[in-house]
């Protein structure tokens, strides 16, 4: 891929911004997508979450979102100043919250796999939480303090993503890729069509998510992201400048993008269980989008073939991985090999 | 009113209706809508049940739902000929279904109340009720099977009205009224506002709703309406052909259409205790509507002064009585009076 000509094709968050940095890179770029912007990226949460989304067994990932997350101030600032509108960086950390016994055990799970990594995280008891975020309910009886985790409004980014890829350079043609010549597939949950090595590699994992609006006289947003286990249930909560979205449901049902009425039902349960000032607050959307699941979790950023360059496969960590995937596939582009870790390649029988 | 010029302010399914009859009557007809069939008559469930709607102390309203539920069957069929398109009417009867004990007593007192007015209902087990409906959950334990209580699509006739109006004549002005001149007040909640005479007569009640999708495996549609009360809290699933309509909140909050999360939250579960099936379906739309409430919840329709008619404040019942609302405006047109039961004037002081 030594031309000059690069199509992207997707126009989500890891489309957008490998698409801004190829231009700044000095790329003539084409962005196909036939609705920009309105995916999975924008139905995102947009947690900037590593520590509190580790999970044993998925160190790696750990290491590649705290690589992210280092990424995203600098990232928010330098999109800001491009984009002449904000990105939407919300730095005031995160809390954690348990519920039943069951969910306690976990977050001291959690807590004591984190200090293994050398990791310590601050363990509170509902008191405290609830003195770090007053409208945490009675049923919260502990969680963790995780200040360095932070979030973004998905969609300030996404916009401020859009205006600072233009003013690049970067050409949005409002269509499908037609399939032919060198591209950068970035099509998230329906990367695998585009290309016969990710068949079978990436696959759609639907999440529903509310939005909620605060209205006058209710009680007052919270100031962090708040994630929690009710009853084993994972449910989180980020706070907008005008609302909170909430979320956390997951299945594997294929290309359904229907929110289901039980699906809707756990998160308006949950999400009250832990801020019960939410019950007089609108519902404002409901939406479902379609994570693009790998294999490991891990995201598949790397070269198919001489012609055929991709980033996808992100899961539940497109936005917090964008500004990294946008510098590797720059790097892929000046000829730089991807990290094994993301490389498709990681997946090919013959190795 | 002699002239044979006349506006409706208001489109929604009173003011189309009465459009539609007072065209077909000779009269040249202008109707003012910024937003025509998008407001209350839109969002509502379209439930055509004086029966299981009766309440002590309605009893005027009952024998006025009853009239109006007579002409259903006629007005839909001819409504469905002059438009072109089906008016939607759904005549499969209702259920009534109770959980716990205290609204098992409530549904005694109803039919009780019913049997006194000479309108006996029957009662059936919970068991006899899962004959009928076999999507009826193991927490029903018994109710009444109204079969004269029907409902209609209300998005299928509002679409109706619009094109027999239309076709009778009658031209729909994308604007609202503009204060001027002879005109029909239909406007819902918004009436009060558009006379002295309707000030502190009608008030927005709101109302939360549901629309619900039948999706592929999961139980199938009731195919009855089904209404129910849960811990005293009354909740209604109407059949349509692809889902189900899910409503009962009532708020008096002014003029706020927010729907709020404790109220989708209620609706979500009582719907579940009724119906288990729904968690399967999609959640399609929620919305909030504000029914046009009057003191005495019977609609005013009457002569406000020589230049002004009403037909508002139709509470819970506005497509129900849809149809008889726009046959004693054509009689207000011919120079009929009003019945008193109706009429505005049974509200002035100086009576």
């Amino acid at each position: 891929m030594q031309v000059e000509e690069l199509v992207v094709a997707g126009g989500g968050v890891i489309g957008l911004s490998c698409a801004w940095r190829a231009a700044q890179a000095g790329w003539h770029v084409t962005l196909c997508d036939p609705a920009p912007a309105s995916g999975s990226s924008w139905v995102a949460g947009g947690m900037l979450a590593p520590v509190t989304e580790a999970w044993p067994g998925e160190e790696a990932l750990l290491d590649l979102g705290l690589e992210a997350l280092a990424l995203w101030p600098g990232f928010a600032e330098e999109l800001s100043a491009a984009a002449g509108q904000a990105a939407g960086l919300h730095a005031k950390g995160t809390v954690v919250a348990a519920t039943g016994s069951g969910d306690r055990a976990e977050l001291d799970a959690l807590a004591a796999h984190l200090a293994t990594l050398g990791r310590p995280v601050e363990r509170l008891t509902g008191r405290e939480l609830r003195r770090l975020e007053p409208g945490l309910g009675p049923d919260v009886r502990g969680g963790l303090s995780v200040p360095g985790d932070l979030s973004v409004d998905n969609r300030a980014l996404l916009a401020a993503l859009r205006a600072a890829a233009e003013k690049a350079g970067v050409v949005i043609e409002e269509r499908a890729w037609a399939g032919e010549g060198p591209v950068l597939i970035c099509a998230g949950a329906h990367s695998a069509a585009l290309h016969p090595a990710l068949s079978g590699l990436v696959r759609p994992v639907k999440g529903e998510i509310l939005r909620l609006g605060h209205r006058r006289g209710a009680f007052p947003l919270p100031t962090r992201t708040i994630r929690a286990l009710v009853d084993g249930r994972p449910v989180y909560l980020v706070p907008r400048p005008d609302g909170l979205v909430v979320g956390a449901t997951q299945y594997e049902q294929g290309f359904d993008t229907d929110p289901s009425v039980g699906g809707v039902r756990d998160l308006l349960r949950d999400a009250e269980r832990i801020l019960p000032g939410v019950a007089e607050y609108a519902l404002v959307e409901v939406a479902a989008g379609l994570r693009p699941g790998s294999p490991d979790n891990m995201p598949l950023i790397g070269r198919l073939d001489e012609r055929t360059l991709v980033a996808t496969g992100h899961s539940r960590n497109g936005i917090l991985l964008a500004p990294l995937t946008a510098q590797l596939v720059t790097g892929l582009l000046a000829g730089e090999p991807a990290p094994a870790a993301v490389d498709p390649a990681r997946f090919r029988e013959d190795r």
